[in-house]
């Protein structure tokens, strides 16, 4: 059968090996797996939305409430915008595909750096977009006005803290370039993980509110997968101006998040101590894995996420470190696919970190 | 802000009307709410489930297995295919948008019945493709093969039984039908109610084994959102040859279902007990609706669901007696958008029913 000849630029997408698997494929017991790959919260979600989950679930028989109101009430509130400039995904990834979809079309331009989140290159190829990328691993807003100026891009992407190297973009510095970008490009700020840089570094905390009143075509993604700890129920959400999220609204399928997780991101926002205290174990504990890299001689990216990137002397190949380590039950996420020879590893509770360091030591010296 | 031409054609979608939005919008009391509009399972799902999902509650912080192992190999056992042939969606809606978009592009074709499920229309205008539509109320799949033939459709729709008409094929008139479709149109079988059909009448249940085996060109769905009574929980699946299964899983975003939704559409097909009750409830409380619908002189359209569709007469309005019964807290489902002047009932609980038939009569009478 002939299909859509997009499909010939895609693969099947490969996503972090879940402890499933590894108990599965490995036999270990899943008392043992350690996963530090997939950046979620090691704590868990708040302890107030699991009870909140467990006395709803009679539940799952009924469709959400599509309006999705109380939730967008509360970010709106949250951020200081307006309903209307609130939508809801299955993760911010779904907003990612809105907005491409939305936006874009084949032969269109798409600019984004070169080492970043994998889903921005996979959804543009969705529709026959043509992909810019710049040459940096860290995000090089020089390098980003550059290409713009040169190609004229309808869109661009930009990740603050950046996936997989976790740097984070001064804001003066993207304040600086969005002033640069005409009315019709439509530029998404993509902050999944802004909780912890906005808690390590007031001076890269983007706020929503200041892109949202100065600049009409950005769209901002924030999440619950990370800070909030709610990486398996998928719930992101995109803000910005009205006309760009009617636009998306065009795209979204009816009823794309699932009743739970509509109660759970509700929940969840109420908790803010939670968020803080994941927040606050989050830095106490990557100052051990800045303290592992030295003592071992690889270059750690100072990050202002929950995870860390390791490049690998050029001596030791990261795509075998993971293997080994999946193989002895640590899930950490080898950054070959992105052009690195690194690790991506999630900064876990101390015990989970103090199990890398020992296994790391163990098996990949 | 320029968008993507293929928005012009789109509207945002207006989903049925959720309990909260009526406490809220009429002030009724949440209790005296009864809403027999989005076809649930009025049982709400598995207590068996519930209990699974109150055990894994930890487990929302962490993102699921992406290869929905178990998940598929229950589907594949149940069905009798290979798990290569099974993929998982966000409801099946979810696997009606991956489909088109692997199959269309822009001035591409699909053919689908007159009155028939909104999606298949929604995200074929997504694409940019030119909707063919027979001008038939219920399946008329003479009317299907002459517009086949005149305009080879890349893609057809077969929704059996039929949303929201409730109207089911004959298993032999489908397949004669799908024997004189060429190999490269994408024939999608939509079996969302599947599981009543299949009760009421085995002449009408569409095997998936049969389909797989004998067609290369046919897609099946079928959903947990209906009989198993997951709706809130956004959990279906498609099942055909490989290659189309695996041009699927191209458009596929990973991690699209919850982790509680996954766990949850496992524990279901442990439970095919709470799944012949609420099927043996359905088709006695349907005879309920005949009687009513006779009594009062409207047409009810013989349903293979749980649902029944109430054709009015032409001196009362679907649309005012819907909006009468809402305001009263009864939530039932207006077809005028689908060019009906009918109401769509969910078969509910005997209580539910019963106040159905009494508000009914007290308000719309």
């Amino acid at each position: 059968m002939q299909f859509n000849s997009v499909l010939e630029s895609l693969d099947i997408y490969e996503a972090g090996k879940p402890i499933e698997l590894v108990v599965r494929e490995y036999g270990i017991n899943p008392k043992d797996v350690v996963k530090l790959a997939s950046n979620e919260n090691p704590f868990g979600c708040s302890p107030k939305v699991q009870a909140k989950i467990a006395e709803i679930l009679p539940k799952m028989a009924l469709y959400p409430d599509d309006s999705m109101y109380e939730l967008k009430e509360a970010l709106a509130a949250k951020y200081s915008v307006n309903t209307r400039q609130v939508i809801i995904g299955a993760g911010s990834d779904q907003i990612i595909e809105f907005a491409v979809h939305a936006k874009l079309g084949r032969g269109q331009k798409v600019l984004m750096n070169g080492v970043t989140f994998a889903m921005y290159e996979i959804y543009a190829k969705h529709v026959g977009a043509t992909i810019l990328k710049t040459t940096s691993r860290e995000h090089d807003l020089g390098q980003f006005l550059a290409l713009y100026k040169e190609h004229k891009p309808e869109m661009i992407f930009i990740c603050t803290p950046n996936n997989p190297t976790g740097d984070a973009l001064d804001k003066t510095q993207l304040y600086d370039f969005l002033d640069q970008i005409d009315a019709n490009t439509l530029v998404v700020v993509d902050g999944a993980y802004m909780e912890y840089t906005a808690y390590a570094d007031p001076k890269k905390a983007v706020m929503v509110d200041d892109i949202t009143s100065r600049y009409a075509n950005v769209l901002y993604l924030g999440t619950f997968s990370k800070a909030y700890g709610l990486g398996g129920m998928r719930v992101g959400y995109g803000i910005g101006a009205r006309n760009i999220i009617e636009a998306l609204y065009k795209i979204r399928p009816p009823f794309n998040i699932t009743t739970l997780s509509l109660q759970a991101a509700i929940e969840a926002l109420k908790d803010e101590a939670f968020v803080l205290m994941s927040l606050k174990n989050n830095f106490e504990e990557i100052e051990r894995y800045y303290d592992f890299a030295k003592e071992v001689g690889f270059e750690a990216i100072p990050s202002y996420t929950n995870f860390v990137t390791l490049l690998l002397p050029s001596t030791q190949s990261s795509k075998k470190v993971a293997q080994t380590l999946l193989e002895k039950g640590m899930i950490v996420r080898d950054l070959t696919g992105y052009g690195l020879n690194a690790i991506r590893v999630t900064i876990g509770t101390l015990e989970q970190n103090s199990q890398f360091f020992e296994r790391f030591m163990q098996y990949c010296r």
